[in-house]
């Protein structure tokens, strides 16, 4: 068996999978915060998922934010401030004394999504999940990338204008800036504050949920703010064609689940961006094609792969 | 032994190295241009910088333009408008039956860098190159980064700045468009065309050599413009560092024998650019250690490890 855990913002889910069938025997999630700590918390999740008996050859973690997955720290971890440096892999392994890794939760998505999901088959393949914030994951010859610190693949944090709204990491013009929920909601709210009409109100808190049902209600201002996304979108998935050469990018997160007013830009600066036609012989984009269990799944195959 | 050749737009190159001594015997250069064809000077090359009684393990070809490394093709050469999609590495082997490799030029200066200059011990490696166009190659886990035709790593084809200038490649706002050579160029003569002063004079052609004897002469407009190329520059080895997160960037190619001028501006704007300090822990920008034998010491790397 392997056990595999996701740990959210909001959830933390563990798993159990049997490494000969690749099937997950049994699942469950609970809330990150409560009365004790998110360490202690995920250490009982652990304890309840197992059952007697059960020989558990490997834990494998997906975490979000910045981790080194070499050396199995959290660097920080956005919503548990008190990670910081935190050296989760060490804890984990002296508990429960079966090896640990650890990896970028769009990291392990990226790999969930190449074994399980929309990426099966292919070699070379960069997966961008779009929610909140921008993640990546990049596989180049059926091997993640990593980089010096497994920093690697931030895909959201790369400038594509330099002049473009402020991110939230304090940097301007990411591409998470202008087209995760966050950046669309803050363009509408902008927009509304200069004097721009739209059924939404901005009074309240924005959701990328809420403009993309108001752009399929005829708001125009919604529709634009889509528009705008998917744009930046295609031209920084060009930017990944000509940095990575891959065969299949691959769409997951919430906004990526936005209908033709998101991607119908985003193809077309997609096609318009590409700098030469070789790069689109026989490539795909597609969305993603696991759920809520894609980080379980990721999780799964590097501790599997680790352990082999 | 194993022969390695470079072919530029003006010159080619072709060198006999030791496979044991890891050194470059002899070497001879032509003009890429004459009265035979680009081929039939290659074949020459070839044939007259080899000894009887050498026994050639392996032929190993830098060439520039997108080559498809895994099918042997040059799919366009700058300057030899004739090879289009051509077959050189079929052709070189019927000739002279030994095994033939093919690599993007930029690509193996990384190669070279990596194995015999500045980029010796690191297993994460970022190559640019900074001459009339920008190239790129990247090693990462010690494995060249080719993608699943061989196009990746064409750094200088990157949007930076969607409102940008326009790249050679007929794109907007690439890296390549502000900080190349030619980029640089672009711009002091569209500012001296809207009537800013410069020493220099436009109606000739200015080359980014010009611009920097000018800038060292205090010439107000070629310093900005040398400061601007390296605004971009920083912004641009920012992204890389969250896209690969190499331990070292080396730069090579004309442009990057500038001095303070180009490079202060850059060092600022990378520091300023790069959004978490986990990317800079352990990290070096260094000019690249190797002349203008650095594409045939990559190709003789890639000889050596394909045949190996």
């Amino acid at each position: 068996m392997i056990i595999s855990a996701d740990i959210g913002g909001t959830q933390m889910r563990a798993a159990v999978f049997s490494v000969d069938g690749d099937t997950q025997i049994r699942q469950k999630k609970i809330a990150t915060k409560g009365k004790d700590t998110p360490l202690q918390r995920l250490f009982n999740l652990i304890i309840e998922i197992c059952r007697p008996g059960e020989n558990i050859r490997a834990i494998a973690i997906a975490a979000p934010g910045p981790v080194d997955p070499k050396l199995g720290i959290i660097m920080r971890a956005p919503n548990i401030p008190e990670w910081v440096d935190f050296p989760l892999a060490r804890l984990i392994q002296e508990k429960f004394s079966a090896p640990v890794f650890l990896g970028n939760d769009a990291n392990l998505a990226a790999l969930g999504e190449w074994r399980f999901g929309a990426g099966q088959g292919h070699h070379n393949l960069v997966y961008i999940t779009i929610s909140t914030g921008i993640g990546g994951g990049v596989i180049l010859d059926d091997r993640l990338v990593l980089g010096e610190r497994g920093l690697a693949a931030e895909l959201g944090h790369v400038t594509v204008d330099p002049n473009g709204p402020l991110c939230g990491c304090g940097h301007r013009g990411h591409i998470e800036a202008i087209s995760s929920g966050t950046g669309i909601a803050h363009y509408v709210a902008e927009q509304i504050a200069a004097g721009r009409f739209s059924i939404l109100n901005s009074a309240g808190t924005l959701t990328a949920r809420d403009i993309s049902l108001a752009a399929e209600k005829g708001d125009e201002l919604c529709q634009e703010a889509l528009g705008r996304a998917g744009h930046y979108l295609g031209i920084a998935i060009a930017n990944y064609l000509h940095i990575f050469n891959p065969s299949i990018v691959i769409l997951g997160g919430g906004v990526s689940a936005s209908g033709p007013l998101l991607f119908d830009p985003l193809h077309k600066s997609l096609r318009e961006s590409v700098f030469a036609p070789g790069y689109l012989d026989g490539f795909s984009l597609k969305k993603a094609a696991l759920g809520d269990d894609v980080g379980l799944l990721g999780a799964f195959v590097l501790g599997r792969s680790s352990n082999s």
